[in-house]
């Protein structure tokens, strides 16, 4: 059964083999009045979605899989009850794309933390259906979790922005980013970057902390104004009790001296995690958080208001993605997924593009 | 050598021996013209004494060591430049006595993470000289630190408050406690019960989260809305994004499974650790903070603004801590730690009293 019942996807069948893509047809759930059909052309290439197909986290996965949750196309058919978007209308998705938009979180504007959130890929919907990503020819989404995208956003430069970007505005927003405040980035990649880009357009003072002494010019032409190497020795001493806010974009957080990293922190400030290992917090006590009267805490994307917010901003400031464009086909998807992996000269972020080739014109 | 020189004090040699208490004079720092002479009439039992001459929280402590950090006396001497309290003034004295004053976090009014903090008990001031705490004939303390008790509050109620009530207070007030949160506080003892006391003050809606079902009564007497007992299979289940903060007072964090708490938090709500326990936070993942984008974190005491606000709402609301009261001796002082220890019917303070009798009066 072609489309509307299913889309062609790239997926993966085996997690032992996580890199070897298939390109095969998945069901779509049932087209409801508020879903929009999007057929795609470009999808970033996120590390979750490597931490999903490896098993990182958790090797209890629905498969054939097809991830991607960075997703840029045309909407092709709106649902009647749609208002927001029209058919033609350059759209985006994330890494939801269902909620129950009822509950006592949604209602407050945290539909990112509803317990009936559907994931973009790999989650049941009440029918049973399995989301499946956008590594793939179509998807099917609730208006909520559809955004147009403005004209100024190039295709391939928006997409990461889905998740990406979110998954860091939000904070950043949250925890009070803006003129005044000092900020630290951990880890220059996919997230990192945008923390950098949206840290200064929203007035802060960036500074990026990394293992990675050869990230330095990346981060001074990204916008931060110094950058802090943790592989020179006591590298925390010197910026003792001042930053705001970190936002640790890396996802080895496991192999941190969380301490040192606390310790740079202002009294009652924040270190907030986007990347999530595949391993256990490092050992902690609670005596670690008293120096400074320190929090730790994570999030989990952001919410509709902020996503609208972000891409006005990047919109109004002229805000570019760092990108590499990687045609989609069954190698392409393989060499993506692993250069991510390995990290290996991805800067900062992979779009899959060229979606014409691999799946023909789609009306 | 007699005071003015020294105090006597009931002092620990051996951590080995830590109920065994000697009284003995021990030094006290040269007076300068900022310091305040107490002869001391009460001090209050805190946990972090135990936790310190047990060696819990290290077993490298300055020996002999007095304990003690929640004092209050009368002022029988002030310094040249004092300006704040008057000789014969009843005063209090916390967990800090001495600080730079004139780094960025003293400026700010974070005395209380001021990195030349001077700790009452077992800290060196820049002169070498140990602090010596409470359980004791005097103290001398810079006025910054030194507080004038409100007329409404009784001695031996009032001690508690000057470290205990403090740790509780400072946190709740910078999270936000007031009307329309609902607030839990984990573990209902010494700081647990002002945990309650200051959160109903404040207009906070309060419960209790305790392993503990036999404390409910005392929870609802306290002015606690409900109590939730962690002894009952799927506790946190009804309690699902229910409160803006949990204050975890409880020195047994170790021991909890923190995501169960967590689940309980509204999004972005914190749990906030007072209670230090001697080993290590449980195992965390990042990923154990997403479901609800929550934080935790924890606290150092508080800081003058926090104390003089916090003794005057005590005063306003003539709010009572729960004390028993102990006379000050070496067998006093044995059986209060002995019983703060194994957590032995202590309801839910103990303070020493009754120092005429062991130190004689003092003018």
């Amino acid at each position: 059964m072609p489309y509307p019942d299913t889309a062609e996807a790239f997926v993966v069948t085996d997690i032992k083999k996580w890199s070897d893509f298939k390109k095969q047809e998945v069901k779509l759930k049932p087209f409801e009045p508020h879903d929009i059909d999007i057929a795609i052309d470009a999808c970033g290439v996120c590390a979750s979605d490597v931490h999903t197909i490896t098993g990182g986290w958790g090797e209890n996965i629905p498969l054939p899989l097809c991830v991607g949750h960075e997703v840029i196309g045309r909407a092709v058919r709106v649902g009647d009850k749609v208002t927001t978007i029209k058919v033609g209308d350059r759209v985006g998705v994330g890494a939801q794309i269902s909620a129950d938009l009822n509950c006592v979180n949604c209602k407050a504007d945290q539909e990112n933390y509803c317990p009936n959130s559907v994931d973009t890929y790999g989650a049941p919907y009440p029918d049973g259906t399995i989301s499946q990503g956008g590594y793939s020819s179509h998807l099917r989404a609730h208006e909520y979790f559809t955004f147009k995208i403005p004209d100024s956003l190039e295709t391939s430069l928006a997409a990461p922005m889905l998740c990406a970007g979110l998954t860091t505005y939000s904070p950043l927003v949250r925890l009070g980013a803006g003129p005044g405040k000092k900020i630290a980035i951990v880890g220059l990649g996919g997230l990192g970057h945008f923390g950098v880009l949206w840290a200064k357009a929203l007035g802060a003072e960036v500074y990026v902390i990394s293992h990675s002494p050869n990230k330095k010019d990346d981060a001074l032409a990204l916008g931060a104004k110094d950058f802090i190497n943790t592989k020179e020795k006591d590298w925390a001493k010197p910026w003792k009790f001042t930053f705001d806010l970190i936002l640790n974009c890396a996802d080895a957080t496991d192999k941190f001296n969380l301490p040192d990293y606390f310790s740079t922190l202002k009294v009652n400030g924040t270190f907030h995690m986007v990347g999530f290992p595949d391993n256990p917090l490092p050992k902690l006590m609670a005596q670690d958080f008293a120096p400074n009267g320190c929090f730790l805490g994570a999030s989990h994307i952001g919410n509709r208001p902020e996503m609208l917010a972000m891409l006005e901003l990047a919109s109004r400031q002229n805000i570019k993605s760092w990108v590499q464009t990687i045609d989609i086909s069954e190698q392409g998807c393989k060499e993506a997924v692993e250069r991510v992996y390995k990290n290996d000269n991805v800067k900062f972020r992979f779009t899959l593009v060229n979606f014409d080739k691999a799946f023909g014109k789609r009306a």
